[in-house]
């Protein structure tokens, strides 16, 4: 038996604890594992190297991935996909272990059903936005890094009696935001699943103010979206077909509209690429694991075509193709617990 | 609508992100809430604080128990379970949420039960060992504390060529060394469900070494238990009736057994107290949070006799009295999984 | 003996520990101390709270002011400089301790030298550019939350084979950049004290890829100037009457020009506010501690007209008018030692 | 120029910065750099590693040393000094950099005195207990450890209403328990320097009890003395020749003391070798860093039998045969600043 393993799309902590896992189990049943360089890309040229768990032991605790990833889908040009065929066969693959988002799973999800590849995938987005599974590895080290983030922030806020805008990653989905938001205690938070209403969050901030409370967290999800009406769109601020302020900069936007209406000093900082950086927390590195070693289960059992899943606190194979394309909405009850804050 | 709290037993972080959730929610259904001193002595004596949504807004990132703690049991004392029922009287408590482990909710069922006093329980182990929720606050936080102190002891071992053992909390289940082990990428681990296997410990330890890595790491629960036939009994280690060595210094005798077979520098380390400390992960607080969310909402309804626990990715209530006195083991999926890395 | 404290321009991890260093002191000798609300515009109103050492004992290891702060200079409005003699009788006050930047001791000294006031000064400059003392408090914080800041931003940029500009605060002065540039084993780093030779950069950048390096990591000071010559401006670049290219996103700006000259995908990340945030390392606490107490010290002797600062171990007192305008860029000995990494 | 590096004794965070900081100056000058593996053990079998930038770039961040380190000491062998000569021969060393504490030091400074060798030294003790230089790398790492140990550990102290005895390092130095307790706002502090009065600590710890602080910190130097008419020893505690307590569980020691003498729950915290691991601090990282390089230079001039060290801001090259042997104990003026919080 002899496994290929490709990690694709933006890194995420716990890339490497999926990888370890695949090796082990691999390797514990007297196979090989390789490991193709820079996603797909490394699946079209063959360049590749040789992972044993010797060499794959000590990477638990890094961050990134050490395969290196890229954005290379090969359905955009037909000859790369033939070149893919070819490098199974000129490497002798039994199995192909495709750890991604959904781009990288829907090129393996194709590679099964129209080219019927031996290929596996594992789930990874940083954002927690896939549906067929309950939490994805990279997550929890995130919420937990624009945690630390804020805690930091806090104190400059209080001694400067600012208010400050945080924005954070998630451009369809708000788990990052509201669950940050509740984490480190924030006065109110945006996401893009529900409009933002204005005059909501202004007066919530002001309640704090007249309480005693002479500073302000704000969470925006970087894809949130402010109405027109309720919101103070500048000359600047462009605003798409629906009304709605454009992606890019919400977060100095929202600073802002909070400045201008509250005439309070207000500031945003943006997190960008912090949030998915470093080493995984330990709840990422056993995710990342627990999916590692059943995916290695599926390659050892030759049961192709599926994806590895978290299911309540058990790991689960469920169909690559339904699991491609469903987006998973920060879910209504968690915006509701969490409204008790916004109050 | 008034609502008391306390705290009982073993510190945990994400207590206080319990009690904030309770006091928000009470608070914004025009409710006054207030903290019973130091678990059950609080509800004897009636020493108490007032809550207030801005008192308890800051304290999200605080471990520990703003409120104290005891390991006060009033059965023991017929007088103060009256003592507790006037408390109430006194105090014009409608209800009584109380955090804790099987001790302290114990009392809370026989107040409800016996008593017909209006509780609500919140669960509360570090150990993460309580069957009727699938994570409890503290054991996210807990793990994260111990990865990160091997990650330390690590850099220690590998300089001086040495093998590590470290003895984490778990006196009758396995789940904080199963997982620390795993995120920790450590060469075995001990837990008190399974056995031990002197010689399949000595066994990886060796193999390790004859490839080449000149460090190792074991993970030992305080509660782990060895085999006389297997393990190496020194004159002062005590063996109870059944023949298994008796708890206390797990970590030092093991250690004592891995020098005396492989002639190999070792050493143990005791983590202790310092994993129940300090800040709170994201997963705790958020979990924390949500926990007291919905006791809030529990007490609003008038829903009494319960316990709010985790169920997949939500939020429920439970029979109280169901809750108690059922122990959740480490499961076999989980060992199992955690297996293939003690080969 | 009562003595009023104050805390004036950006904030600093550390400045807790000095005013508790202060009250310490002053109750130790039966003194009284109260805090000025938001610098000097405290003195200006005798805004203020009182400083117990039972309240200042638990700030210890927390960021920020609990003062707050203000850019107030009274001496713009010569009626302020009035209302704060003024202060100094209506709160019966022996003392003040003016803990700020060059600001902040500017007024302190020309309070002390033009209106006679029993005046003290403590440096405060997170740039760590003050000439009259070896180091400031908040900049071993600072270059420790840089480095960890660049040790998770490392593990994306190998993933992906980026070049990663990371700027960080120093308008004047390159300490931050120099010693967090050495501390991550950043490939370049530039500071405000030297020109920029941006081709000797794109050399070192390309020599290490040529090694093998895939990515690459450069820190800039906000302050560091690029040449024309060497550089390349863009069309939206403005250059400044000396040819040098205009502050203000100097890090994207050197992103550009990387990316350009080499073809290589570049980004940068401003960190920002969270450089100056949270809580301070045990060296910027034992350092205000330090400073606090001698400050007291000086109080107790009514010894005015003075700054405490650090001169190689020890705590030392500086006459306060010398102390002020005196910036001290980066060493040159530190620069030739860092150098060497520039090959 | 071929120059060997090696490093001896007890780890310490900070180790890897300095073989970097050599291996990067050696090779800009067109040297090499070989690593003698396990201190002077590889000097004597002539084991080795190449030491090349690419390889030692990204060390900076780790712990420990990647050289291994022991105890060897060749002067107890005669025939082991021939041996370490003959490698200078056999390998073609130009110069060797042994980087350790006093006893490798002791060895370096007689292999130049005595055999003549090329050797330049390093100081490393996490005690900072050298008296030829200002600091030691390693010192602020474990400062800040204890620091964050105490941070966490303080929450459970306060939920219990404990008092807490920390046990830090320090043989016969208090440099590391001095720090640490201002660092953390500990309530009293013991060291080797001083003997302790235990009237005065429980007189402290009783105040602060009657100001309503109701839990306690106490740091203890491992080597810390306690006087038998103020201390209480126990049947198990041995008194030594002059009537102290001896070493070995001095922490333990003292919390009985207290517990009993107050009456009051008190736990002790040995944090053992959690104190010298991990990733080194920014300061450790460029102080490092900075000896390195000079050693290299000095290596480069053929300036031997000199040891690099740290005076104020600088770094200087001393006297080999001066540097060794020599303690420094905690100042009078650092103890005399922190006694002000011990009332």
């Amino acid at each position: 038996m002899k496994v290929g393993l490709l990690t694709g799309g933006g890194d995420c902590p716990g890339l490497n604890a999926v990888i370890r896992g695949v090796v082990k189990v691999i390797d514990n049943a007297g196979g090989k594992s390789i490991g193709l360089l820079e996603g797909w890309r490394g699946a079209i040229t063959g360049n590749h190297i040789e992972l044993t768990p010797k060499f794959t032991d000590p990477i638990i605790d890094k961050g990134g991935t050490i395969l290196g990833s890229s954005r290379t889908n090969p359905f955009k040009n037909p000859t790369e996909i033939d070149q893919i065929v070819e490098t199974f066969g000129n490497l002798g693959l039994d199995a192909l272990v495709a750890i991604g988002g959904d781009d990288t799973l829907g090129v393996a999800s194709k590679l099964y059903s129209e080219k019927g590849l031996p290929v596996i995938g594992c789930p990874k987005t940083i954002d927690n936005d896939l549906s067929a599974t309950d939490q994805t590895f990279g997550f929890d080290t995130c919420i937990n890094i624009v945690m630390e983030a804020i805690d930091r922030l806090r104190t400059t806020a209080e001694s400067h009696r600012r208010i400050l805008v945080v924005e954070v990653m998630g451009r369809h989905a708000g788990w990052i935001a509201c669950y940050s938001a509740i984490a480190s205690g924030a006065d109110y938070f945006m996401v893009p699943e529900r409009e933002v209403n204005i005059k909501e969050m202004i007066d919530v901030l002001q309640k704090r103010r007249d309480e005693g409370k002479n500073y302000g967290i704000v969470v925006v999800s970087e894809g949130a979206k402010l109405n027109t009406d309720g919101g103070f769109v500048t000359k600047d601020q462009e605003v798409d077909e629906f009304g709605h302020v454009k992606l890019g900069g919400i977060g100095d936007h929202v600073a802002k509209v909070i400045e201008n209406r509250m005439g309070i000093e207000t500031r945003s900082v943006t997190l960008g690429h912090l949030q998915r950086g470093g080493t995984p927390s330990a709840f990422d590195r056993v995710l990342g694991t627990r999916l590692g070693v059943h995916a290695g289960h599926l390659a050892l059992k030759k049961d192709f075509g599926k994806m590895v899943a978290m299911r309540g606190t058990q790991i689960v194979a469920v169909e690559l193709k339904d699991a491609v394309d469903q987006m998973r909405e920060l879910e209504d009850s968690f915006f509701d617990e969490a409204a008790e804050f916004l109050k």
